[in-house]
C-alpha cells in the first residue's frame, strides 16, 4: 500500500487547503505531523504510527520563525530538504507541505495564541516567546490543513500539553496523538540538534539520560523530597564539565509547578547546554507504579524477556525492579558510574521501527502519556527500564535480528 | 419564507456543533452573529443582513466574562433573554445559542488569543484585557459554531477591526461582513449600555456624535491637525458636565495609530463617561471626499432631500456641503449650540429597518467601511451629514410615514 503514490509537494497555503479540501470530500482522514525539517527517526516513528490512522498524512516542513528567540538558532538550525522528502515518500505520506515564512506570516502579521502559565515555565523560561510561537503557528497549521488529528512526540512534553491545552480551550476537534521519545543507541533523545554535538561532547549530552536513570532509582528508593532528587540530578549533569544547566525540574505533570514534595505522578524535566546545542529531556514517572511493585518484592527478572501487558507495563516493572536493586547503592555512586558507561543502549536500531511496519505503539490521547513508555518493539527500552542487565539482553536481542 | 420555522434554543456545546454539522451537510450556508444579548435594532440590522446571506442564521447570546475588567459591569450587564428570543424568532433566525460560562470557560482554561498593538489602542488603554478576551471568545465560538460568515457592527470599529486582523492572521476562513452604527432617534449610537442612562444624562451622551459632526466640518474647512481636532472635540464634549471623556483618538484607520497631521483616511473615535454608562462612537473619514466636494464650491442642499447615489454618497455629498457651511461659524459656538438641540434626528424608527425586509446595506468586507455610512433607507441620516435643516426636513418625512 506504501509507496505506490507519489508525495505531493505542497508550498502554498491555497494549493494546501484544495488538497485537505479535496481529502475530506472523498472521506479520507487527515494526520497532520508539524514538524520543522531535518527529520530523524522521532520524526519518522510519528509519520509511521500516523499513517496507521489516517490514509492521508501530511507533514509539514516549517522552520517557524515565531520560535526562535533573538539569539537563537534560527539561521543556522539544520535543513535538509531533499533528503526529508526522500524519507517521507518511502513511508507513504499523502503530501508535505513547506510553506514560505512569507506566506505564513505577512507584514502585519500580529496576532498569537498563547497558553498562560504552562508557557511560562521549564523551557519558557529561558525562551519566554517560545511557545507563544509554537502555539500560534500550530494553530495556524491547523486552520489551513484542517486535518482530524495531529501527532508530536513525547520529547518536547511542554510543547505537547501547550498543544492538548490549546486544542482544548479554543474548542478545536483535532484529535492529538503522541508517541514516546525515540533514542540513539547511546540513549541521547532524538533531537535535529544533535548534530550540533562533536564526539567530545557525547558524555556532557548523554548525563540528561543518566539523570533521568537516577531520578526513577532515587524516587523507586523512597526519595520524596524534590530539592534533593534535583541536587542528585545537579550533581550527576556535573560530572561531565562540558554540561551546563539550563533546569532540572520535578513538577506537576499537567500544570507543570514547581513540586516540594513529589507527588503520584510527577515530572522530570532537564534543559542543559553542551557547546551550541541547547539540549532537553523528561520522564514522566508514576509512584503508584514504582511503590506498588516495590511492594511486591519479587525477585528481579531481565525486562527485555517479559511479555508486553497492558497495566501495569513491563517496562514500568522492570523500572520499579530495578529501581529496588539501585536503591541499595549510593545513588551519586550509581551516577559516576552511569556517567562513564551508558545506561541505555536501547533503540540499538533507531530507524527499524519506521522503514518498515511502523512499531511505535500510538500512545493514548489523554492523559499525557509517560515520556519513558516505550517507543519500539521490546517495551524494555525506556530510560526508566534500563539498568546494565537489562541493556546487555537488549543488545544481544538486537544482535540476533 | 420567515417565521415559519421555529428557532432552536441551543445551550450546550455538543449540540450547537451538531446542529452545524447538520446544517453544512444539507449545503445551509451558516451565518454567526455574536452578541451579548439585550438586543437592539443595531444587532437585528445585523440579523437581519445575515439572514439575506445565509440560510442558516445562528445568534449567539454570551456575556463573556473575558471581556470584562475587574470593575466593571458584568453583573449588571443587560439582560432579557425570553425578550431577546422573541425578537430573533421573528427575523427567522435558525438557532440561538447561549452557552454557559462553564462550559466555555471550564476550570484550568488558560489559552487567549490576542491581536497585538491592535488590543492595547484606544478601548485597550483603560480595558487592557478587553480585547484579548474579545478575540479569545470569537475564535472559541467560531470553532464551535463553525460559521460560512459572521456579523459585526462598526459600532464596535476597534473590535471588527481586531476580529477580522485575527481571522486573516489564523488563516481562517470565514467571511466577515460588517453593518454601519444603528443610532437612536436623537442620534446616540445604539448600544444595550445606553439603559444604563438617566433622561438627564441624555444631553451628555449626545455630546459624542456632536463632536462627531463637528469633526467632519472642521475637516471639510481645511483643518489637517489632529491636535486641532481633538481639542475642538474636547470642547464639545466639555460642555455638558456629566460627559468624562476616556479618550479622543485621531489615528489611522488599520493600525489604529495616532495622527499628528490627519490622512486621507482617519478615523475619529472617542468614549466618554456618562454616569454609570461607557459609551463609544466612530466615524470614518475619506478627506478625499470632502475636499472634493469642498472645492465644487455648489450651492448647499438639504441632504435628506439628496437621491441614493453609488459615488460619492448623498451623505458624503452633504457631509462635505454642511461642513462648508459650518465653517463660516465658530466651531465651539456650533457644538454649543448642538448641545442643546440634538443635531441628529436619523432613524426615527431604528425597528424598522429589521422588521421587514431588512434595509440595512451590507457593508463590503476590506476595507472596514465607514461607521457614518446610512444604517437604513434614508442614506442622508448619517452622523456627518446631518445639520439642523436637514433635520428638520427628516422629521417631517419620519411624521409622513
Amino acid at each position: 500500500m506504501k509507496n505506490t503514490a507519489s508525495i505531493k509537494v505542497i508550498k502554498g497555503i491555497a494549493e494546501m487547503r484544495r488538497f485537505s479540501l479535496e481529502a475530506r470530500k472523498r472521506g479520507a482522514k487527515i494526520a497532520l505531523v508539524p514538524t520543522m525539517g531535518a527529520l530523524h527517526a522521532g520524526h519518522l516513528a510519528l509519520v509511521g504510527a500516523a499513517r496507521q490512522k489516517a490514509a492521508a498524512v501530511v507533514v509539514s516542513i516549517f522552520v517557524n520563525p515565531l520560535q526562535f528567540g533573538p539569539r537563537e538558532d534560527l539561521s543556522v538550525y539544520p535543513r535538509d530538504l531533499a533528503g526529508d522528502i526522500a524519507k517521507l515518500q518511502k513511508l507513504g505520506v499523502a503530501a508535505v507541505f513547506i510553506p514560505e515564512a512569507a506566506e505564513i506570516y505577512p507584514p502585519g502579521h500580529r496576532t498569537h495564541v498563547e497558553v498562560d502559565d504552562l508557557s511560562q515555565r521549564l523551557c519558557g523560561r529561558a525562551r519566554p516567546t517560545h511557545f507563544r510561537g509554537v502555539a500560534t503557528v500550530v494553530a495556524k497549521l491547523f486552520a489551513i490543513v484542517q486535518p482530524h488529528q495531529a501527532w508530536f512526540g513525547q520529547k518536547d512534553y511542554q510543547q505537547l500539553l501547550i498543544v492538548r491545552k490549546m486544542v482544548r480551550d479554543l474548542n478545536s476537534e483535532i484529535e492529538i496523538f503522541d508517541l514516546p521519545t525515540v533514542r540513539e543507541a547511546d540513549g541521547l533523545a532524538l533531537s535535529s540538534r544533535n548534530s550540533y554535538l562533536t564526539p567530545e561532547q557525547r558524555p556532557a549530552a548523554l548525563t540528561l539520560q543518566q539523570a533521568l536513570h537516577v531520578a526513577a532509582r532515587i524516587m523507586a528508593k523512597g526519595e520524596r523530597s524534590a530539592a534533593k532528587i534535583a541536587s542528585n540530578l545537579r550533581e550527576v549533569i556535573r560530572t561531565q564539565p562540558g554540561a551546563e544547566i539550563e533546569y532540572i525540574s520535578i513538577c506537576h505533570p499537567e500544570t507543570l509547578h514547581e513540586l516540594d514534595t513529589i507527588e503520584v505522578r510527577t515530572l522530570v524535566a532537564l534543559a542543559v547546554r553542551v557547546g551550541r546545542a541547547r539540549l532537553i529531556d523528561n520522564a514522566l514517572f508514576d509512584l503508584r507504579e514504582l511503590s506498588l511493585r516495590a511492594d511486591l518484592k519479587k525477585p528481579s527478572k531481565p525486562a527485555a524477556a517479559a511479555k508486553p501487558a497492558p497495566s501495569p507495563s513491563p517496562s514500568e516493572r522492570a523500572g520499579a525492579k530495578s529501581a529496588i536493586k539501585a536503591a541499595v547503592k549510593p545513588v551519586v555512586k550509581t551516577a559516576e558510574k552511569t556517567s562513564v558507561k551508558p545506561v541505555v543502549k536501547a533503540a540499538a536500531k533507531p530507524l527499524a521501527p519506521v522503514a518498515g511496519k511502523p512499531a511505535a505503539k500510538p500512545a493514548i490521547k489523554t492523559p499525557v502519556k509517560p515520556a519513558t513508555r516505550p517507543a519500539a518493539k521490546s517495551p524494555a527500552k525506556s530510560a526508566a527500564s534500563s539498568v546494565p542487565k537489562v541493556n546487555v539482553a537488549a543488545r544481544k536481542k538486537a544482535a540476533r535480528r
